[in-house]
């Protein structure tokens, strides 16, 4: 008789997300002219620039010709891009990434979720606690995490590192030394980040300890201050101890387009072994390539009026990150976030619950944001809203909650 | 110290293709004036259908413009899609299978690979002998195939059915029951297929044994003769043990946009764990939906004028599989296949090993195809042909085969 992976069957209930949009439609439903505001969800919601336009468009037409049609791609991603981005990204902070370290694939949450494959079953992983949960979920489903208790929220071979208001969301270094730190700058869902100094204070004690960071860079074009580094190969020694994962969708509103990139360098090697390798055996044998419209589209991201015309979009996204962290401090809230990110992570009120402030936001405001606790435990008592609304949305929402919310 | 996923590093030298490739790299280096023909890989070479260039011209066109743009893709793929299969692939074959039975991903070699991860570290796989590379690969890495033989290209966990000319290339039920028993019908390399007689016994064997058949119908748009089923589908019973793969690769030239699905009943059922869901979850934590300008691509393909232009595709390349196996039988080789299929498989001389032929056939006709042997142990001996090549370039292949290579 066959037997199932029952690391699955441990996973508790339905992901976050879908449970929020349940309970949305219901309320929707039994509201019918509540004028909802949608501030809960990470996508984007401009659309895509032009200079991606007309690289798409370019690209569709050469595929419709015998002549300039592209089958299979090269599974690790085609050289005008990985040339591009160790050029563009890496070269301008001055990180010496080489393009064959650079793997295209169709998104920074296929690699987050794909890369603990390339470890023993038995590694032991850390986490910032609240985060994105693909991070645990994926290591749940290798077996590698334990047992759920439902109670505490926490899986028993998982060390979390918790990020609140009390340590200034820069989590201490773990008791237990984890074979794998996943750390996830600037940070989702707390919005917050890790200066140079207080990362470094990371890269010494992996490399001290043989561990590996797994640096999820998904949001770095939201940083705006000097002293937080856009890449972890800012860092001396991390190409010694880090994996960088990045993404499209943040920067260039690819999330319906799928296009990311991992970076291993080929000097991160364990018992002889070569994660770099590793990783471009699995892509050959589990992927094959990104789209090559799609890859057209990100070398364009690149181009002049590309880095332009997105760097107008995440500033479009920034300001009304602002707007919400100001709304709420002007409120009276804790807000945290918000500065180096398109998320802002506020204080829910004293005595409530996180999903107590999601069904009283809904029902007062009609505004629909994320409940902490669904990213980590830690995340109790906090609630994410983001700027990838409208303008105007957002700050119709943030008028409603002051008005209508007390602190 | 961390530890590496050490199954990984099992994996015998480099990936059939990537060999041939440096070889006729090689080759062509030391004989610039040789006038190489490819008829070794499987990648389309005609340009993608005018329905699919125009939906996808139009999908990049609503992406353009914030009313029409579309962020993350629901992760199981869009409606419109899923709606699309159910009612013009199954619907049409007489298959009751529901829309949200049908998982869109990025293409059928990523789900063949990934589909392992939802058994049990110890399920035990048998595998046509030779196949698709990527069936054991995949569960080498996640230790379920033991140790390999060199000398007999054998992993000994793993239970090989040889399909050669001596059973008809159809493969025995195998002596020991296996968990998941992967059939790639019709068959690549051999280009050969099971009547619906022979899959009936497949069922059968499978739902009395509680082994689930994963069913790689990749190539099933080749398929001429009435007696072979389209899909594993039509077999009763199949819903009780069969997940079925299939790609837009070769029936409509995705190699380069990436698009396949997978079939998952939710009647399969183990151990009171539904596959189903936990396929759901795998897509929910570790993948993000295909991009929406493709799944609309992949829409088009079901329209009356994409039917059409596809199937013309599909001729074209059957036409060269035709000249092919003819061409080769006229020469007086043993050729197999190409009816049912794109690919025909023949009989290397006697006393040549697949790769000495390859050589050969790269030496005095300036040929290139594929290894035998680098499909599986049994494989040796035999040589693969495409038939997505152009028309002229195959011609002159074989009469170049016929003028310069003895039997």
């Amino acid at each position: 008789m066959i037997k199932v992976n029952d690391n699955y069957l441990k996973l508790p209930g339905s992901y976050l997300f879908s449970e929020c949009a349940r309970k949305m439609k219901e309320y929707a439903a039994a509201h019918p002219d509540a004028d909802i505001i949608r501030l809960g969800i990470g996508d984007v919601t401009l659309p895509l620039a032009p200079a991606v336009i007309r690289a798409l468009e370019k690209a569709v037409e050469e595929q419709a010709h015998a002549e300039t049609f592209r089958g299979y791609a090269p599974d690790l991603g085609y050289s005008f891009l990985r040339d591009t981005i160790a050029e563009k990204v890496y070269g301008k902070l001055g990180c010496a990434i080489a393009p064959d370290e650079i793997f295209v694939s169709d998104g920074a949450k296929s690699d987050c979720g794909n890369i603990q494959e390339l470890f023993s079953e038995d590694a032991r992983i850390a986490v910032c606690d609240p985060v994105y949960p693909v991070y645990v979920d994926s290591n749940v489903m290798a077996g590698r995490c334990g047992t759920y208790d439902p109670e505490t929220g926490k899986w028993s071979r998982v060390i979390y590192m918790p990020s609140v208001a009390e340590n200034n969301f820069s989590p201490s270094l773990p008791e237990e030394v984890p074979d794998l730190i996943y750390l996830c700058i600037p940070n989702n869902p707390t919005g917050t980040s890790l200066t140079r100094d207080q990362l470094k204070v990371w890269v010494d004690y992996a490399v001290k300890n043989n561990s590996v960071i797994l640096y999820d860079a998904a949001y770095e074009a939201y940083i705006s201050e000097e002293d937080v580094p856009h890449s972890i190969f800012e860092i001396e020694g991390a190409d010694a101890c880090a994996i960088e994962f990045r993404s499209f969708s943040k920067n260039a509103g690819f999330t319906g387009l799928r296009l990311g990139y991992t970076v291993i360098p080929k000097r991160l090697r364990f018992n002889g072994a070569s994660l770099h390798d590793m990783w471009a055996r699995r892509h050959g044998t589990k992927f094959n390539g990104a789209p090559y419209i799609v890859q057209r589209a990100g070398e364009a991201v690149y181009s002049e009026e590309g880095q332009k015309e997105t760097m107008e979009q995440v500033n479009y996204y920034k300001r009304n990150a602002a707007l919400i962290r100001d709304g709420l401090l002007r409120a009276g809230f804790k807000a945290f976030g918000g500065v180096n990110s398109p998320y802002v992570w506020m204080k829910v009120p004293e005595g409530m619950t996180s999903w107590e402030f999601f069904d009283l936001l809904l029902d007062k405001a009609h505004v629909v944001g994320t409940p902490g606790s669904g990213f980590g435990p830690s995340g109790e008592g906090y609630f994410r809203l983001t700027g990838f609304g409208s303008y105007e949305k957002t700050k119709e929402a943030l008028e409603r909650i002051s008005k209508t919310i007390n602190v």
